[in-house]
């Protein structure tokens, strides 16, 4: 269970690191929307390995193939299947892992769950896993483009203790994707583009922060209680690999103001209501108020280094491990799309939701 | 839709803050456990409002009544259904906030998805809706006791900018439940204390974090992909009211440290595998390690406050607004029980999810 | 599990035969429809005991109570709570059921899945169950009326071995509730009625057929694949207490016909493309066509009986059985309503899955 | 929507007709089953086109492919998905066919629904969709195999108006297989043959009747109210290409019946509680007792004929269409695999469920 996600645009994953192959079935995509491979293309291109010098450089092209779901270049309204074969799969790099636990990995906890695992690139919990997702979301994104307009962006904010300075009213995502960090603030990407590749020789790794923004976001999007926006958002983002914590709007930083500091005031602006300040980072009451949203995603550093580290075999001996598998030195870059397509796969699910929502719009 | 939260352990809850009643059904309990509304009241006293002078002085003796799904004292494993009489509802008080929005409310956002909304206490909105989760939390509790000893702790952690100092190991449920505020460091609780009431004099209000404490843990629990424990958690906390940010383990402050910084070596220690660090917080790859878990949720200030501040009404005409209806000055102390609650309804979920996932369990 | 049914318009039972209450919660229904309680007693009314001298005397009212989700008399689009308290329980008439098993009641079933039973009047197996469901259907036919006029008829075709004569074309709501049998064949209804007095005089019970007919369908209404509206219809339909099978269209007696016989040809009538038969009944491919769906409902006879019975104890042991709980000796009667309403529920939920089908519709 | 299957054990299916492929995607599959290919391809080739001269000669071979979830020969807990490329697809036979509407398929109700359609033999409502049920349906079997021993049986009762007669006690799937009718009752299969022949060669087409037998049926499957195991039997095979109608035990039969006749008496056997007759199926109160379930499926005959029959186009106008593609002149005996397949995965759904049931199972 839990390889499905979403309400009315549905989709689930499958796929290991180093099985055949690795896909997603989209249920749920209106009829209609052009699409073809180039469009999913485009976003697996930004997830994939080997794009750059300081991503993991295992040999992936990552080529989508659609299998099902379209006909005559546009979706038919059934069951969307994509899928992607593993072509650089390298299994007997893992074999002297098989019988130990990786130090924060999932190694442990998959042995725990399922009595025995998949020791090949971590299986099912390999990052691998997200191509099924990043591709899904090219199409969720093709969707609020036609539907509502609303685009989302995402960058690098921080890695380790380098912070950009990024005006989001202005950013673009040619700024974004105009370095290899994905990080808007050039200089600042030219820093930590240098820490990377000092970390990364050290065979260490590092951590940081994306901070995600919505533009033309439709209001209402969102349900009471559980389903708040926030809360689909925070489920969305955390089920990423390597993700630590999530916040909206002034997120923990709230907690230092007093609700007269806090509180966003309405007022009229070109003949529409809208607040004054967006603290709230565009969701009130788990609700989105047409305002941006505003998102933080902190990833830890990645878990595979090159150091030799204590840790224990199946039975409990004590054992050094050094990991020799390929792997990023910060995930921060490939990270990206993964958070910008995961906002776009919840923010379609809840826009086709409120279809259904006013009797007002079901009798026109 | 959203009223609807878990897989097998699930929970519906109705109610607004100025209708009839509030309550919840819980589907999925299973048969033979030993519930009276005793044990219910023990976690809504926890919640209840005029609980003591620093939250809302609305009187409601919130008492619950299970009108299904228990026969001699213990559940049958059908749906249990209790309910809960607003007694001190007092609609007339925001009669005057009928056309306008309160800034930072959900009024504004319910109007724009459903056409008009319950303008009474914020209907649907109101943090009373909180009290069916409660309630099932405490169901889910006395399953977690019987089922797997898990123990989940909540507390009080920071207030606006004063921060609590805690023993993780030792803290006690005693030691929480203490105090008005619901922080175990006594000294910094009667501080936070006389803020909230210098705060509340002043009719502003303040925010906080709340820090969650698992012992016992089970290791397994979560799901690969989508549902994983991180997930899982981040979306019921989210769900609550004023949440503004989740984070597990070290959270944010995770991505200052290197990979080699960061990792948890496994150790062998009394015959277990086990941590010997706990940077996780409990959680890899999703899914839980049997270390405690640990976790910190974001709560800003409360929105009403009883100052003059800039709105608009319905038609989108400037108004100034003061509020009058009773309010927390801090919803903190009333978080602590929402917050172990939601943690309890996640656990008791996976657990019963992780029943059938290995032939070798089914067969035994 | 299982309370919960319904992916849009989602609705929750709870409660038993002799516990407090019985209800329901409605999750999804869109905002602004007109509704109170007078709306929902009139759909409860037809399925109420003591209604006539053919259902079962017990003395219940069955009077709804709208207690969330509702604000000046309008839906507000959150989660609709109705409640009905039990009134004339009396568990005593079971106390010499509960150590032993009655033939072809859930009795046997509830202890082996669940270890040990509510004996009182059935628990939730009682078809007091049906409450719930009766009731959201009040609000699903009124939600149908204003989007789209479809019209839910059903009405009992077959008691025993007495069929009736209807012509579908024009029988009317009144028709049916022109008589306590709810057959629209008079002659044939008092020839009902009479075999009905004559069973319950012995202390026997009887079965019998519900026929269905939605006229003003909307097409397009179901989904490929699993959620086929043949596949939803039949387990809501099958999901109620005593139905042995259901058939659409021709229904069994299809299979005596060849394809050249049974197939539905294609024409323009009046400017529609139309079928010239509906030997389909409104559903092809697991769609509905526009045309009037059709569709037949066996109920087994009252498991319920005055005659001595063989069974065992709980511990296996052989004993003789004479049932004292008042009963239907015949259920068909109270059936019709609870068809109808079950058949408006889905019809509802897919008409509000269907406003996210074309993308199209999503730009308009 | 409606794509997905099951609440435990989940399936996925994907893939239309004349497409590349067709799969399935399995979440919930607990961990530890042998699987491999020749497990699937056993069932497939009992479903697959060309396996004898009655049924679609269309050239397909139906090979199965496991790319994920599959380690060293055992499932592993997480996604098992499945493919199978399609071999021969013609899509050219059905160019004549795009703008009109073949009377009895889903051609008009997909172009209602969604606009438009994929018009490659049915696309998406082709019965080659269930080769994804099958494939899941195997891993079920083997599953249910491995916990609980329930052997699941389905045969041909029937066929236009020829009856098999059958000892259901004693059949056996080799009597079964022995056949390419898949009807246990020899002389009668071969009657039954000849009449498929008569039919074939007149280019008209058979409908009939599958019956469906569960051994070893384990008691307390099924939940109450809306996921009894009737509904969802109901559900799961009335999704199924051209069913019309589902019955259990003695389904339409037995309003034939007065209580006392119909009731199955309890009496103690082998140390065992059971029912000394089995009217109900196996079933009661939507539960199993632990008798055999016993069922029948109809199937209409199948819509594509070699007849000159009237349709329209989609601009309503009317046509004379004779259709040209390979079809199966009779579906039942391609039926017996979907049946016994889509119940098998039924059952272990509802197993899994019952696994965390009871307070009692979960302490243990």
């Amino acid at each position: 269970m839990g390889d499905t996600f979403g309400h009315l645009f549905r989709i689930t994953t499958w796929g290991e690191s180093h099985g055949g192959a690795v896909g997603v079935v989209i249920d749920g995509c209106p009829s209609g929307l052009a699409l073809d491979e180039a469009l999913l293309q485009r976003e697996l291109d930004r997830r994939r390995p080997g794009q750059s010098r300081i991503v993991t450089q295992r040999k992936e092209h990552d080529t989508a193939q659609i299998v099902s779901g379209v006909f005559e270049g546009r979706t038919t309204g059934t069951a969307i299947s994509i899928l992607v074969w593993n072509q650089d799969a390298r299994p007997q790099a893992y074999e002297h892992l098989k019988d130990l636990f990786r130090p924060s990995h999932a190694d442990f906890t998959y042995e725990q769950k399922f009595g025995f695992r998949d020791w090949m690139g971590g299986g099912r919990s390999s990052a691998r896993e997200t191509i099924g997702r990043v591709a899904a979301g090219a199409v969720a994104k093709a969707l609020l483009r036609e539907c509502c307009g609303a685009e989302v962006l995402a960058w690098v904010e921080q890695i380790h203790d380098l912070r950009a300075k990024v005006n989001r009213d202005t950013v673009s995502e040619a700024d974004i994707e105009a370095n290899m960090v994905r990080c808007p603030d050039a200089a600042m990407a030219e820093k930590m583009l240098a820490r990377i590749d000092e970390i990364r020789k050290q065979g260490d790794s590092l951590g940081g922060i994306v901070r995600a923004h919505v533009r033309n976001m439709p209001a209402g999007l969102g349900e009471p209680v559980f389903d708040k926006l926030t809360a689909e958002l925070a489920k969305a983002l955390m089920s990423l690999p390597a993700t630590r914590g999530v916040e909206f709007g002034l997120g923990f930083d709230a907690v230092l103001l007093r609700g007269s500091e806090h509180n966003d005031a309405f007022e009229s602006r070109n003949g529409a209501i809208r607040t004054s300040t967006n603290r709230s980072g565009g969701i009130q009451g788990g609700i989105s108020n047409g305002e941006d949203l505003e998102l933080r995603i902190a990833f830890k550093p990645t878990a595979t280094i090159n150091f030799e580290q204590d840790t224990v075999t199946r039975e409990g001996k004590a054992v050094k491990l050094r990991a020799k598998g390929r792997h990023d030195p910060c995930v921060l870059p490939r990270a990206v799309p993964m958070v910008d397509n995961m906002i776009a796969l919840v923010l379609v699910d809840h826009f086709l939701r409120n279809q259904a929502k006013t009797l007002d719009r079901l009798k026109s």
